[in-house]
């Protein structure tokens, strides 16, 4: 009971904080490559599932009907920041089915990326649902909704055609059945079902070689693979780590944030998925779980040395000055 | 080794993060009353000493030579939201020592008060030290160097007169001598000098009730007390913990938050000093901590349900639905 410690925050020459945490490698076949802590304890995957929630979008026939390019499959499985390019895509996708913002039910807030949110005030205007980091997500769930032609009020209820469908997919990855008394209601209203780690792990190991999955779907997760890599900025923002590590490593990883300190990533070259939880919910720990955790599997010196300012970032305060920084425990290594 | 999980957030049937921490109650001749976890860890208070910090501003005479009145005083003591009232506030301390906002080494970050921040914007002004929420503690500061004669540059460094006598006044409080080696660099530039819990708790329970202190520290104490009972919208802002629970309680309570989950209140009528580290750093833990710690030392039907919206606080998401909660764990009854 209770997970390890596999961060810690120093400050002058103290250790300031800790956070514990759980991390699952998985393979395609249910293998487990790496276990630390309690795997097999269920946990929402929030936001990190966003591509897992967007294979609908392709496999129904949407993308192909509202002609969504890599931008558009990027940000349905994005996290963004509310930057301008990523609301001009989600209204872009909002268009194509004939909608706009109005349609959105994942509620309003400012955009993360404070500068966008700053000029987004200077400009006299307000925050709206499409600022919400979740907009892409739910125009494409909009988009699906049109396309098989469901109701497009009650896309986030889970009795709605496209959360049926986005749970069926979930099962189908993760090798498991999903009671609904594992559903709960996420930040932007739709449904999120607790899993295992570990079988949200063997999940992204499917995402990533497709092994086990219908062509068609394999062929749906390679397109939106290929669609972040591609256009990393669309899955997070200007800064970003989700961002950052794509457009270091192209489609060798896909990386993804979740709320509440989840972080799930596929390595298809390696046929691992990765799914980590902080305990706390502190996506500043995730990170460092996640970094250290791809550089147990990358090997060349380019690619550890593209890792190590998020392995190990550094803290300084509103003067500049470095006040200490994060690393990874003996834990992890 | 590991403290305990004292606080557990809920999403639908499960709970989905935790935070483990210590809390350390104490009186004025350093009794242990309550000891959960590691009590004798040392720790960085941060923001959480603010009012230990402005006791020079009292006792060289700063307070008087400039007229400061109970705002002043209790902004002193502040992690405030940048608010129009605080900043006007701040604005006027350092008039009142014939300088200005260009003074400050804080460092400049967006008021926390959002509403604030986005007026900020509106108006086309960027953020200055100013709104900085330690600008009225380092307001204070430059007063006490004014009234001493000393150097005004230099004061957030550890040697300057200010820091050295600051660092004086926390070793008399928490009765302890406290190492170089113990001292790192605040958020805001300033020294921050880690202590034990079980010492920080000692020193807030001579702070509210002036036991074993000299009869002019002691007055200073009892009037940044006063202060702060009197202006609790200064010492936070708008809706924040600190304000709300001064606000409920007045003087019966002094309460101010840290950064990384660092906790400190003084029950001036028991006698009693609390003091509580969230291991991971999160304020939202923290909180819970010190409401379900206050809880057990009020009797009241009227006070526990002032606290109960902070022990057990509900969590919405974006369009306003119930999706859960935090709650103290049973190792906090």
């Amino acid at each position: 009971m209770g997970n390890p410690v596999l961060v810690e925050v120093v400050r002058g020459a103290l250790v300031e904080s800790r956070h514990s945490g759980a991390v699952a490698v998985m393979d395609a076949d249910g293998r487990t490559v790496l276990a630390i802590g309690e795997v097999e304890r269920p946990i929402y995957p929030r936001s990190a599932i966003k591509a897992l929630q967007a294979l609908p979008l392709i496999e129904s026939g949407a993308a192909d009907r509202f002609r969504l390019g890599a931008e558009e499959l990027a940000l349905a499985c994005a996290s963004h920041g509310g930057e301008p390019g990523h609301i001009a895509t989600a209204e872009r996708m909002l268009a194509a089915a004939g909608l706009d913002g109005s349609a959105l039910k994942c509620g309003a807030h400012w955009p993360l990326h404070q500068p966008s949110a700053q000029s987004l005030a200077r400009s006299g205007a307000t925050a709206g649902a499409i600022h919400n980091n979740c907009s892409g997500k739910h125009a494409g769930f909009l988009c699906v909704a049109c396309a098989i032609d469901a109701d497009r009020d009650g896309y986030v209820q889970p009795d709605h055609p496209v959360q049926r469908e986005v749970k069926s997919v979930l099962e189908n990855l993760a090798g498991i059945a999903v009671a609904d008394s594992a559903r709960a209601t996420d930040g932007c209203s739709v449904p999120t079902w607790a899993m295992p780690l570990s079988a949200l792990a063997r999940a992204f190991a499917r995402f990533g070689n497709g092994q086990g999955l219908t062509p068609a779907r394999a062929q749906a997760a390679a397109r939106l693979r290929e669609a972040c890599a591609a256009k990393p900025w669309h899955v997070a923002g200007t800064g970003r780590f989700c961002t950052e590590i794509m457009k270091a490593f192209g489609a060798r990883i896909f990386v993804k944030t979740g709320a509440e300190g989840v972080f799930c990533a596929a390595l298809p070259e390696q046929g691992l998925g990765i799914a980590i939880k902080c305990d706390d919910g502190a996506g500043r720990a995730a990170e460092v779980m996640m970094a250290a955790t791809i550089a147990r599997f990358v090997t060349s010196d380019a690619d550890h040395s593209a890792l190590e300012r998020f392995v190990r970032p550094a803290l300084r305060n509103w003067s500049g000055i470095a006040v200490g920084g994060l690393r990874p425990t003996g834990a992890m290594a």
